[in-house]
């Protein structure tokens, strides 16, 4: 499959991938769209110039939209069958590349658009299911000798994070102010985080609504997600190992969190499927599953200090995953929940077995007690004010590339 | 002050309260709506025959809504002259009590209506404010000795719960299915919750969208309350005490929670204010308050078997709290968590000091160990299948009588 629109093979956005997303045009108008190497493409003006007829199940133009939860509750067979149309309308010798109005109406550089939440988040639930961060985290928050706790082989550990701090890359956050209470004080004291930190994560999107009291199988989870993006869980650890027992993670977690703006399909990311880590001890019936249900998904975390240069600080992967998304939604619903369209599922810190795969911080600089040196000398345990975390994720294989593009937000000093 | 309709001396829903709430009015329309006595009054209707002219800010039917959101959002200046302006309209000798057109479009009978979710709720947080909850839960899940966690004193612990599965009073409740892992099993297994629950509490609304960094301070943070709520935290031990070591509660509670349909606002509970309990030690500067910031509301439980009585099990009251919800709402913001209008932040199961004002089966039985007996001579460590749980909740002083109503739900047989 070749296009009609050039560009690079290290491109995320090749026409295999086709992902979808909502972005302002020149300044004037909100519409849904999809984008093909270097080009946004206007899915919305798309649908009236006729491109999108006779899809079944698309009987209005949902892209005029601010999000993309009505498209996305449409359902697999309506939105696989938009991406199919659209790889067709971008491969060379099609009608559209032949009608250069169209293209000039409908194609944007990316100069000319500015990304926006490609969808409403009625809940976000954040995971904990690479085995790889929960011992690190259990060894030097708890006990080295008993580092994953008993429940962790046995449920996908979860819990509910602040949908209404989920912000777009790209947007500052803020240092969060909060109590915290220093190794060896009698008491708690008060002021910014110094302990601020990412979490390297990825988040599913759903694309249904399920009554209270019903649940959906590992079987037919997947048909329920409807893509994927990157996902920044800032943390700041001060302030979440002071407050989080005996109830979770709170104020440590909910002053921000970073998706990146394009949501990669399931369909796209197909080619990548890839075994998981074997469960040991055999999992309860309603967690079992059949199939690849991991992804081989290359990430890398970047850390850019104010005025300098771009750092690598982490290559990890997707793959490591000891519980897979299928796995994560049927737990979640299994007690009846209902999940809602647009719901976020992030999979929490996906660390590897090497150091240089650590998700966070946290673990590269093992409690800051071993820093990371930078390009410029300088040295960090944790994030400074006007450091940019930058995340991008892609998956490669027998010429196909399918990428995320990145995530990326600089932390500002608190207000 | 005393009002042209009728109602009950021991009615919650006097002139003095005026709640606001969304109901569906003959099985036709829906519209925002208050309550005096036992007649619902259709505010849209009220506003469209022009009652509620000349408010300042109030330029629109807002009322024609499926929620009070738009309406909250106004803030306190025009809620509260809308809430005068219906006191004066309830009034005897008002202009309306002599229009008995007006009258007979707006004013509807109880089972004229159905009432609905008063607001859609953006995000929902789950608060652990009572020193008795919480000291009767460390006793039993962990040491008697040290049953307060060293932060509790400190910080009002809180963490994020499921904004999907709140419902309004009256709808059914699924019983979970779930993980659990009984005393002594090596291993876990999966079926029905042996040990549901509910917990009294009560919840606020808030009337703002803050932005990412903000924070309200305790001393502002009552003007952002626009009014309160009956809560039942439906809960499930067993699938909880399994999951919740490190992340918190997650399928224990997440299953569905249940919310009083009236929103009683922080005006109409202004004469039931009260000092709060000792906070000892000192709190940090930002959750430091003046004046009474706690409220007398005499709380109350009943369990109705099927087919079989009420009984009275519980007897609490929300002055017992140690942390108010200024507090409350003042910490969860202190980190720049943005907040959103419709927000429900529950306080947390309110127990008192007394046995019989446990507000949880698990309190109330100590964890089973100690059964109720029921008025028909049955036996309770938990909550039955087909058993209904209602808590009342109301304010009298003075002669002057403020009330939730109810929230209610029962339980159903798992799925």
């Amino acid at each position: 499959m070749t296009s009609f629109i050039q560009y690079d093979s290290k491109s995320d956005f090749s026409i295999h991938n086709i992902p979808f997303g909502v972005a302002v045009f020149n300044n004037e108008y909100i519409a849904c769209c999809t984008r093909i190497g270097d080009m946004v493409v206007d899915l919305a003006t798309l649908y009236d110039f006729g491109f999108l007829d006779n899809i079944e199940g698309l009987d209005d133009n949902l892209f005029e939209a601010y999000t993309l939860n009505l498209f996305i509750e449409l359902g697999k067979p309506v939105t696989n069958a938009v991406r199919l149309r659209l790889q067709e309308l971008f491969s060379e010798n099609s009608s559209l590349s032949k009608d250069e109005k169209s293209i000039a109406d409908c194609f944007f550089d990316l100069d000319q658009v500015q990304m926006m939440m490609p969808v409403h988040v009625p809940n976000y639930t954040d995971f904990y299911s690479s085995i790889e961060h929960a011992t690190n985290v259990g060894a030097m928050f708890r006990d080295p000798e008993n580092a994953l706790l008993p429940n962790w082989k046995h449920i996908p550990v979860g819990y509910h994070g602040r949908a209404s701090s989920i912000v777009i890359s790209g947007v500052e956050i803020f240092r969060p102010k909060g109590q915290t209470k220093p190794v060896g004080a009698d008491s708690p004291i008060f002021g910014p985080s110094q302990q601020l930190d990412f979490e390297l994560e990825m988040g599913f999107i759903v694309n249904e609504n399920t009554e209270m009291g019903d649940s959906i199988s590992v079987e037919k989870a997947e048909d329920s997600i409807f893509g994927m993006v990157l996902f920044n869980d800032w943390s700041a650890r001060d302030i979440q190992s002071w407050e989080y027992v005996p109830l979770g993670p709170f104020l440590g977690k909910n002053f921000g969190s970073s998706v990146s703006p394009w949501i990669v399909t399931l369909e796209a990311l197909e080619p990548f499927r890839t075994s998981s880590p074997k469960q040991e001890p055999e999992v309860l019936d309603y967690l079992k599953f059949n199939g690849d249900k991991n992804f081989d998904i290359n990430l890398e975390v970047y850390l850019k200090p104010e005025n300098g240069d771009e750092n690598l600080i982490s290559e990890s992967n997707f793959k490591y995953m000891y519980w897979n998304m299928a796995q994560q939604l049927a737990h979640h619903t299994v007690n009846g929940c209902n999940v809602e369209v647009g719901d976020l599922y992030a999979s929490g810190t996906i660390s590897g077995k090497d150091k240089s795969s650590y998700g966070s911080m946290l673990e590269l600089t093992w409690r800051g007690t071993n820093p990371l040196t930078l390009n410029d000398g300088s040295e960090r345990k944790f994030i400074n004010d006007n450091d940019t975390i930058t995340m991008k994720g892609w998956a490669e294989k027998d010429g196909i590339r399918v990428g995320f593009g990145e995530v990326s937000g600089k932390i500002l000093p608190a207000k």
